[in-house]
């Protein structure tokens, strides 16, 4: 790994974000990310492929914390439970701290329709993943793969809430919010 | 309008979708289409503003169906069933007789970056007024915006599996039983 760089990863990180904001995720080039961040090319390059990479490079770690979730949930649990299990497992990654780089993060990639897609493209990566994860724990079809995209929903909606700069709500209290108001909106009269 | 065309609408989208079939949907031109369906480019600009809106033409339609729907739904009605009234509405356009055409349709989209996102974007536009139908309602949030998205993944399931080769079944019949399975997936035990 070379030269031993102090927290080489996030401060690459948290140049690219800036930069992606000042001038648009386009207009920004790696030597850039590198200088602002007092790093050469060559460091960035021992950690994120390409540019595109440092916005999406923590996802397949999350996604396999989530689908481990699943897998280790009580025999017993519900696929809908066993689901909320899993999306629980990460909550503590947004933590308030997260948020003001979660929100930049978002303001980026809303702002770049390449960007889009790519993120649209993970969260149907994630709702594959999840819906697999059900398959294997027995649940037939065409629940797994429902109850995979209800969980995303559900995430996506306490995710828009939780970056809500009117509230400074918990994450996990919000997942679980939703969670509970998904039981609501679907029950039977 | 010109002098009449018979069914030119209809003969123009079997020609596109034909042609974006056969040879890609980025190299196919509109005098292509126009000439593929015996007609002129000035009818097919009669018809629709590009090459892209005669894959997304109908969908405002629907969209507007739906929400009237869901707008006419009993006073009484929960906001799911709200939503399932309104997806019900439209049910009757996907016949079998549509389903060659909507896997056509599947297959030039799912091969363009471009068309996926504004495939995604279509599917968003229906949530986001779907939101709005059940706010007017009176339902409050986030219940409104999860709904809708739920909504969204019911219909999702009921599509790709109705565009299977491998059966025949029926869309109206396949989104009740992706409503029903919903009910089911997040029952509390």
């Amino acid at each position: 790994m070379g030269r031993w760089e102090p927290d080489a990863r996030g401060r690459l990180e948290r140049a690219a974000l800036e930069l992606y904001g000042e001038r648009g995720f386009e207009q920004t080039t790696v030597a850039e990310i590198a200088g602002r961040a007092g790093l050469t090319e060559r460091t960035f390059f021992r950690h994120f492929a390409d540019k595109r990479e440092v916005l999406f490079a923590g996802s397949t770690v999350l996604r396999d914390r989530i689908v481990g979730a699943v897998a280790g949930a009580p025999a017993s649990a519900t696929p809908i439970d066993a689901i909320a299990a899993g999306l629980d497992a990460v909550a503590g990654v947004f933590s308030l701290e997260q948020r003001e780089h979660a929100r930049q993060r978002h303001g980026v990639i809303a702002a770049n329709a390449e960007l889009r897609e790519r993120e649209l493209i993970k969260m149907a990566s994630y709702s594959a993943a999840l819906a697999d994860a059900l398959r294997k724990r027995g649940v037939g079809e065409p629940a797994a793969s429902l109850t995979a995209e209800i969980g995303i929903a559900v995430v996506r909606i306490a995710f828009e809430r939780w970056l809500d700069e009117a509230n400074d709500r918990d994450y996990r209290e919000l997942l679980r919010e939703s969670l509970h108001e998904l039981r609501a909106v679907t029950a039977a009269e």
